[in-house]
């Protein structure tokens, strides 16, 4: 309804895409956004409610239409691959790529990339259900050469440079890291909370990131609604990314009653400043953040 | 791709829709060309291929939060409802209204409504598929009231005027039915052959019918491919439909590796003139059939 599609988000993790959660239709919005889908190596399904799964059956097929060969890693409740199973059998598909599917079953690290991190944490909804964390790791610092080169430093010792350590002269003089080096940018992190009731100690799960997503089903005039039906208001995604002390805040998951979601904005800025509105398409870029500008780079 | 969607037929009876097949995004696109949901009465899966069904958990799912109190019959393989089971487990989902599963196991009528019967026959496709005929009634004959009253037929045996039977005035003057009545039109039907290889025996599935669907995912230049992979050409879909002397062809599924389907349109009319491309959201009436006219009504 009002041209808002059920939930499906790609982050880009430097030359993979990871998928957070697959609804119906995520494929036709692919084609529409021009994402890769090649490049999906990890997707995350927090939870088995239909609007967050039912695009990943033809997703998953398509890859095999084009011949992939690369795996994918599938992450979701443990009822997920049962269902993928039967429709599998039940379609007689034979996937051209190995899929490695990993149940969610306790909080803890579920990816250790090269450059990124990737946890789960449980959240509150009707049903089992888990929200993640993808945060970068740090950078190696960032040589100056021309300071290097002064400072008599060989290049073949760079790469220990770039991991933090103090170069010795065969004399003994020391050149000390922070001489001829300076620190990458922080790195950074993003919270996807998935749907779930307001709970303040997802707070913790998500502390310092860069960007959370929290869900706003409803605006708060309807929090007892949304606490009912394991939904939060626009106004505790707000309270939620002030309590984890978050850069900024996309909120997401308006119910189709409402037709204007404006309104949503307007209560979660109240309480956090740096809140966008998560709309169809939008790409998010999370960057090394400066105060005050919300990091929203094309539409 | 190419702005086109996964299979989903409206078919209206009178007041019911009639679902054949229900492709992912069914419901989106049902949103935008403004199809009531809450009509829809039976729903006729063909196959388990996933552009065939995978918007069928969904919409079942909406009719629950509509409230939706009507029940629902549901026609497809046996594997499906399997399926539609651990799905709603998976959700814990309840149903608001009652579904009824109807698993397909051999050609027969499946459904004897009022006005319609719906029968099913086997296609030949890589695993287990259907296809559908809608058969409307014959309807009853129409009355010339002024006729009926010159010859004195009482307006209480008008109900057995429509059924085709004489009067016989209590004097033993008989009132031949055909002087006071006339036919009504000829009762309509569609023939839907959902996926599958050219195969001639299935003109005899749907013999005569005003309309027929008859999938065309390749041009005949790879009539080979199509066969090896249980599709077929346009130029067969036309050989069917001319076979089965049918009024009028539908064809569609159009491979996504054609951008322009018009080659379709004409490698299929030099067979069989009365056809037309199954574009997106295009209405066909199903008419009484006047030769040369095909029944496109809007677009």
């Amino acid at each position: 309804m009002h041209e808002r599609h059920p939930t499906c988000q790609v982050i880009t993790a430097d030359d993979e895409l990871f998928l957070l959660d697959c609804g119906e239709g995520a494929q036709e919005q692919m084609n529409r956004f021009k994402i890769r889908r090649s490049r999906i190596s990890h997707i995350f399904i927090s939870h088995l409610h239909g609007d967050h799964y039912l695009g990943l059956p033809g997703l998953l097929n398509s890859f095999s239409l084009t011949s992939r060969k690369d795996p994918v890693h599938l992450y979701g409740p443990a009822a997920l691959m049962p269902i993928l199973d039967l429709m599998f059998e039940a379609a007689q598909a034979n996937l051209s790529y190995p899929l490695h599917f990993h149940a969610l079953e306790e909080e803890k690290q579920l990816v250790d990339g090269k450059k990124f991190t990737v946890t789960c944490f449980r959240v509150f909804h009707r049903i089992e259900c888990w929200g993640f964390v993808i945060r970068e790791k740090e950078k190696p610092r960032k040589i100056d050469p021309d300071r290097a080169d002064d400072l008599d430093v060989p290049t073949s010792f760079y790469p220990s440079l770039k991991e933090g350590l103090d170069y010795v002269h065969p004399s003994g003089r020391v050149v000390k890291n922070e001489w001829v080096t300076k620190s990458s940018n922080p790195p950074r992190s993003y919270g996807y909370c998935a749907d779930t009731r307001f709970d303040l100690s997802i707070a913790e799960k998500v502390i310092g990131c860069n960007l959370i997503y929290h869900e706003a089903t409803y605006l708060d005039d309807l929090r007892e609604k949304a606490a009912e039906r394991f939904h939060s208001t626009a106004r505790q995604a707000a309270e939620l990314a002030q309590a984890a002390r978050a850069k900024s805040l996309l909120i997401g998951h308006f119910s189709s009653k409402y037709e204007d979601i404006s309104p949503f904005l307007e209560e979660a800025r109240y309480s956090f400043q740096n809140t966008e509105l998560a709309k169809e398409g939008v790409t998010f870029l999370i960057e090394h953040f400066q105060e005050g500008h919300f990091p929203e780079v094309r539409g």
